[in-house]
């Protein structure tokens, strides 16, 4: 009976979205990923191999040199990485993937190759069935409803700036604070939300470095040390505390 | 003899590029354009009414409000300021223009409004013709062959990222060494220029606030007390002091 009832909630949640939407990949002292690999071995507990999505490209290193990378990372808690480049068909490569991570980089270059490789809404198909998912940095300012809260450089033109839209607002990963006593006239990371939402109407989950959203069906929690900053349009912005509930944020 | 000669070479210069093209309108400690007025009395020497361009609208204020703080800081040198949005027809607007000046904010909201507004191509023949151009920041940024180098979030999704092209480079406003010692693990602008250098091939001029690029025809001269840092594909970056030429960057 107590067996019948296990398998009865694997299949219930096999199908439930089962996201992990980081700050960051590294953190300041620490080696690639290293903070997180604890919350990764919970995540990725039932498979053996990680699809990776490497066309975010930091600093311009190749597909390859980005996915040895994670590789070493992940061999840590036994989990085999392929790069997505590495399949001929990478729609059936993200259909058949047992768990997907997409890495940081430019998100511009990053939305511009999901979309040249037609895998943007395979992603969002099997992701939303319960393939589990890993985005860092790019990786999860694409998991918000557009790419237009990014930080990075428009160093291509992507054809569209619509994203996965797993959660329903949009994110700022490594938030920034205003540094105080700065003499530099560009604008502030806030000052760069407010005129986001002189245009639109979703709020922005600002993610400080160290941060994560756990998405499980439509929970979406805040994880890790650090309080969050909410950006809501017409609204002064507010922090939110480690493990608070998100989900009701649209 | 000597008037004719002066009537001849103003001929020659009118239809000669003018331009002055700075990282920012403001200097920390300064007023709204307060450390360019010197140079803009000289450069608009021959004009009674200034062409602004306020599409940019920093932080989200209206045309209006951003019309008025540049007419208050041309009354000083007694320059009258219409905005471009108070004209029916804004492109007659740009052809009628005695000078003009573009001012920051987000590049892509700018550039998003040229291309509606129908004015970029105008805008491109009249200051190839001669018409006297200012640029601040953000409207620094479009002088250069693409937006692609902006520091700006992409609030909202242009047409295209192609841009003015008065010289033949890009530019990267408000450049900012990286940070010593820094904790933040987001990238640097170093960083996020060499990533376009990955795809791009045109040099990068970061303009440090405080200086800016003086146009004449074919000659490009940095102005200002600091030094700017260049950035050319597949070399290491380097830096250059007022007054150097930079004509030959292409």
């Amino acid at each position: 009976m107590f067996y019948l009832n296990d398998l009865f909630l694997q299949k219930l949640f096999i199908h439930m979205k089962n996201l992990i939407i980081a700050s960051t990949s590294t953190i300041y002292n620490g080696t690639y990923l290293e903070y997180l690999l604890p919350t990764l071995k919970e995540h990725f507990k039932n498979i053996s191999t990680l699809l990776f999505i490497p066309y975010a490209r930091p600093g311009g290193i190749t597909h390859d040199q980005y996915t040895e990378k994670v590789r070493t990372a992940f061999a840590t808690i036994n989990i085999d990485v392929k790069g997505i480049h590495e399949y001929t068909n990478p729609v059936e490569a993200v259909q058949q993937a047992e768990g997907i991570f997409t890495g940081g980089g430019n998100t511009f270059l990053l939305v511009q190759q999901l979309y040249k490789n037609n895998v943007l809404n395979t992603v969002i198909d099997v992701v939303n069935n319960g393939t589990p998912y890993l985005g860092c940095s790019a990786g999860s300012n694409i998991c918000g409803l557009t790419m237009e809260t990014t930080n990075d450089m428009p160093i291509v033109y992507p054809p569209s700036f619509k994203t996965f839209g797993f959660v329903p607002f949009n994110l700022n990963p490594h938030y920034l604070d205003p540094i105080e006593g700065s003499t530099h006239m560009g604008e502030t990371r806030e000052t760069r939300i407010n005129e986001f939402h002189a245009f639109n109407t979703q709020p922005v989950v600002g993610l400080r470095e160290g941060s994560w959203l756990e998405v499980k069906g439509d929970q979406i929690t805040l994880k890790g040390e650090l309080d969050a900053r909410i950006f809501e349009q017409n609204k002064e912005a507010y922090e939110v505390k480690t493990n608070t509930d998100l989900s009701h944020l649209n």
